[in-house]
């Protein structure tokens, strides 16, 4: 476990604990006994068993879900490695706030409630009402960060303060009722500091995780991957060293999901990440302890270059591969409504004692 | 298209056109104006897109769905093709009605009507009263089929009997309101005539199509094989006509599910295929009619040998691979949620227009 300079954060690595044993155990059986073949439910049995594990009971229940969806800006967008203009990433929280965006239409389709956050979004998101199921919160550590081609993203207390935040977010959403959650994020410009995190953590070259991102040509790609190399040889983070990598080369809606991760391990609740960006977080927050993996999902495959190699490093086979790459949770929206299914799998099904049904023959 | 001595047949497959192209058109044009990256909602586009095509509605709409589980017997049980006694098929009917099967959990979560369909299961369901969102209609054509390692499974009357029944039922749920359906299966034996069927249909050895059904062991596989090598051998059934498939190799829930297909698309209703017993059902109701795949989506690839080269040969795409080999629509029912989502981003998500955010830099 990491040793940081921050009570809060200390506290929180030291309440993770590992799965339940027993209550996975427990599951097992009973999911042996359900009047179907043998596991032929295949990885709704294996979700349903690992939720066992996380929140200690033999029967998985979830009812409450959120997502979050953490927002910032980038100071490397100067050096031209997104197709769209950073304010983008301000116009986009509005839409969230309005209720017209992909992952309002997602959160409603899987009945959860989402949580729009503002990290570190250049300029003031306007005090509009919120769409019916969607929360703001203005915490904003820093108008954007710095351009990581010419220095660090950020100071390491502000990397600090945004995970701490990110801690305090999914304890308030915990005391409102929180069963699952799934991370999210939005921020232009933000594939390239994600990209850099898995160079570092991976310790694999730009070739192999730098994407196109929202759609930039091949011209484009290859100066993104030069500044993405550029930005790891002037910084130098350490790959060991959580903090120091996101102080070098994150972001601030980066560091945030990084305490919603941590944060929701320490409170037994299982965490459904998004694709790239939010992997990029969870390579990060992985670094702290041991057993963050334990509570995770990965909700989808990204169809962007990288996205799987983060994913292998973590152990985690995702959920599914609808070919999407945006980002805003959407990848991890479908991934809850499956933990849901799964625990009412272990709820409602009858065994074959309890719907009368003869077993196989032995 | 095939001509069979069924007047509704017949006219069910003259209704079938082919998709809207116009409609398919407005609808791409809009998802382009969406206020994301181009088409970086991946498959979420596609479905949206051929919704459009067979609702004929730029924007398609999907609200009322429903899983239609067909229930059936099989003679060639008696050659010992399955882990599972007959009865079964009888006791798994109540279970569906006592609303405590997996299809039950699924459909509910999915918020989708079920209506299970007795075509053919050996002995009396009894009548019970049937749990909320679950219907149950007796068909009934015949108790079983015969072993079709020894003979027809029925005649080709009553194969053409299923298949109107089939288009009956759905004839039926479509006056209620439906906007989309999923197929289901409940049979102890029936991967034996699916595999036969595939068999006949993609002209392919029992190896390639034969598999392990709900858990038969090596020794009972290679039987198994030999079961439908032979049941091909002795009826010699047709491989381009359908009627003649079903009576020979088939089933009566199978044929049912012909009806169900066809006759959904003849009211431009998309139909979610499930596993391996659905699109066996697919491959008969395909050589009906050139348009019939228009309005497929397979829900998702069964964890079974086989099933990827049916729908292949289908040039279908499985939208989901959760290692699922169960059945009952279990495979096609996170399908039709995902089939509401996508007309929901057709008809919820804003434009860059609308929302106020500026498009990419070009």
């Amino acid at each position: 476990m990491i040793i940081v300079k921050s009570a809060l954060i200390q506290r929180t690595l030291s309440s993770i604990k590992p799965l339940d044993q027993k209550s996975m155990e427990k599951c097992r059986l009973h999911h042996e006994r359900l009047a179907i073949p043998l596991f032929s439910l295949g990885k709704v049995h294996e979700i349903s068993i690992k939720l066992a594990g996380i929140q200690a009971k033999e029967k998985p229940h979830i009812k409450d879900m959120c997502i979050i969806t953490m927002a910032g800006d980038h100071g490397v967008v100067e050096q031209g490695v997104s197709l769209f203009p950073q304010k983008v990433t301000l116009e986009m929280v509005k839409n969230f706030m309005l209720g017209g965006a992909a992952i309002n239409v997602f959160a409603r389709h899987v009945g959860a409630r989402l949580t729009v956050v503002d990290m570190g979004v250049m300029g003031r998101v306007p005090k509009i009402e919120s769409a019916p199921g969607t929360k703001f919160l203005e915490i904003k550590i820093a108008e954007g960060t710095k351009d990581i081609s010419k220095g660090p993203a950020m100071t390491k207390e502000q990397a600090i303060s945004a995970i701490e935040a990110g801690i305090q977010v999914i304890l308030k959403e915990t005391s409102e009722g929180l069963d699952a959650v799934a991370t999210g994020d939005m921020g232009i410009g933000n594939t390239t500091p994600s990209a850099a995190i898995g160079c570092v953590v991976l310790e694999r070259p730009p070739e192999e995780l730098v994407n196109t991102g929202t759609g930039i040509d091949e011209r484009a790609l290859k100066h993104k991957r030069e500044v993405v190399a550029k930005a790891i040889r002037l910084n130098k983070p350490d790959p060991k060293d959580p903090i120091d990598i996101l102080s070098k080369v994150g972001g601030l809606e980066i560091a945030g999901l990084v305490g919603i991760i941590i944060g929701a391990c320490s409170q037994r609740i299982p965490v459904v990440i998004d694709g790239f960006i939010s992997t990029a977080a969870t390579l990060v927050a992985d670094l702290f302890h041991p057993h963050i993996r334990d509570y995770l999902f990965a909700g989808h495959i990204s169809d962007v270059k990288g996205h799987l190699l983060m994913l292998s490093h973590l152990g985690l086979e995702p959920l599914l591969d609808l070919k999407m790459r945006l980002g805003e949770g959407t990848g991890a929206a479908m991934g809850l409504f499956l933990l849901k299914l799964a625990a009412k799998i272990s709820n409602e099904m009858l065994t074959f004692e309890e719907a009368g049904v003869e077993g196989p023959k032995v």
